[in-house]
């Protein structure tokens, strides 16, 4: 029924995560409303984007670059690593500005249920640049989950024996929460972490 | 912080309606996980419906050919016209397969607040081809509004005269509404044009 490039168009936007059949169309009908430049720049940058970005050969975050902008980043703590699921995870934290050690992104996180078994996470690039490295501590940032915490013991395992503190994000109640929309998981690991007030 | 062709591709998705800093990210990073090719249709097809969809030379709805799927199949009733505010109204119709006459698509409805006067609706080329064709009967199906309303009575008073009935959608209570939540303009409608039951 609609003209072939305009139904074209809608399914490339219904293969976009959320985006369902109405949502598509009421895109595809807005890019005819954009200036052509501007069509013309998003869809360069479709395909740029596949082109250039690529996984960092240092840290496994994306770029566009042979090495990131922290790798190749002289002013950033060379000794404390912060091990995220993926590369979203960076961007986060550096959007934030908290953290100005190093990065390293695994392939996802061990989760036997869905086939991710620790040899499909990129553990021995990990564990390569670990040994090679001079880290003092690592921390794991990962979403507070089964998958997460599985993934956090499996390495801490096959740390020990190195000299390296190796921490992880601390659990508990978020700032602004309201108490009784907590979940028991959260409030039982906020009362074991609970600290002294000083 | 992003590399850039992500960046850009961001700033792409953040041009389409109702899209923010957030989905705009998630969208980009999405884009990354497809399959080249995915992408590369993707891409083409956004170039594509801007430089071959345009308005029907008859009718004014969008097509990719000289003239649109409708008014160039001779099955469809000639004295019947469907006026709509815009393309997206006559895709719609189309899809419910519920009318099986012609189309006139305006550039919009008249709405002096936004400066939209009546002779920036393309109502030229729709009285040219009202005045050439053989209508017996004009239908409006603009939405229930102030705009809807004004460029009804407008084109209807240049119409008096013409030996053509002039219609409108019948206004009402949606089927499967709820009565407490109807808003008091669209009962008063139901009660005025209430029908006989037979």
């Amino acid at each position: 029924m609609y003209p072939d490039s305009i139904q074209n168009l809608i399914e490339s936007f219904k293969f976009l995560p959320g985006i369902g059949e109405k949502t598509a169309e009421r895109l595809a009908f807005s890019v005819l409303e954009m200036e052509p430049e501007q069509v013309e720049v998003f869809s360069s940058s479709l395909v740029e984007v596949t082109q250039k970005v690529h996984p960092c050969s240092k840290c496994n975050t994306l770029t566009d670059q042979e090495v990131c902008f922290i790798c190749s980043d002289p002013s950033r703590d060379p000794s404390i690593l912060c091990v995220v699921e993926d590369p979203k995870s960076v961007f986060l934290f550096e959007k934030m500005g908290i953290f100005h050690g190093m990065y390293h992104v695994l392939n996802g996180l061990i989760s036997p249920m869905d086939g991710v078994n620790p040899e499909d996470i990129g553990l021995s690039s990990f564990m390569n640049r670990v040994q090679n490295g001079n880290f003092k501590e690592i921390v794991f940032a990962f979403k507070p989950s089964i998958e997460g915490e599985t993934t956090t013991l499996y390495i801490k395992r096959i740390l020990e024996g190195m000299d390296i503190k190796v921490t992880r994000l601390a659990s508990g109640v978020p700032i602004g929460a309201d108490m009784e929309y907590m979940d028991s998981l959260t409030l039982e690991r906020a009362l074991q972490d609970r600290k002294i007030i000083e």
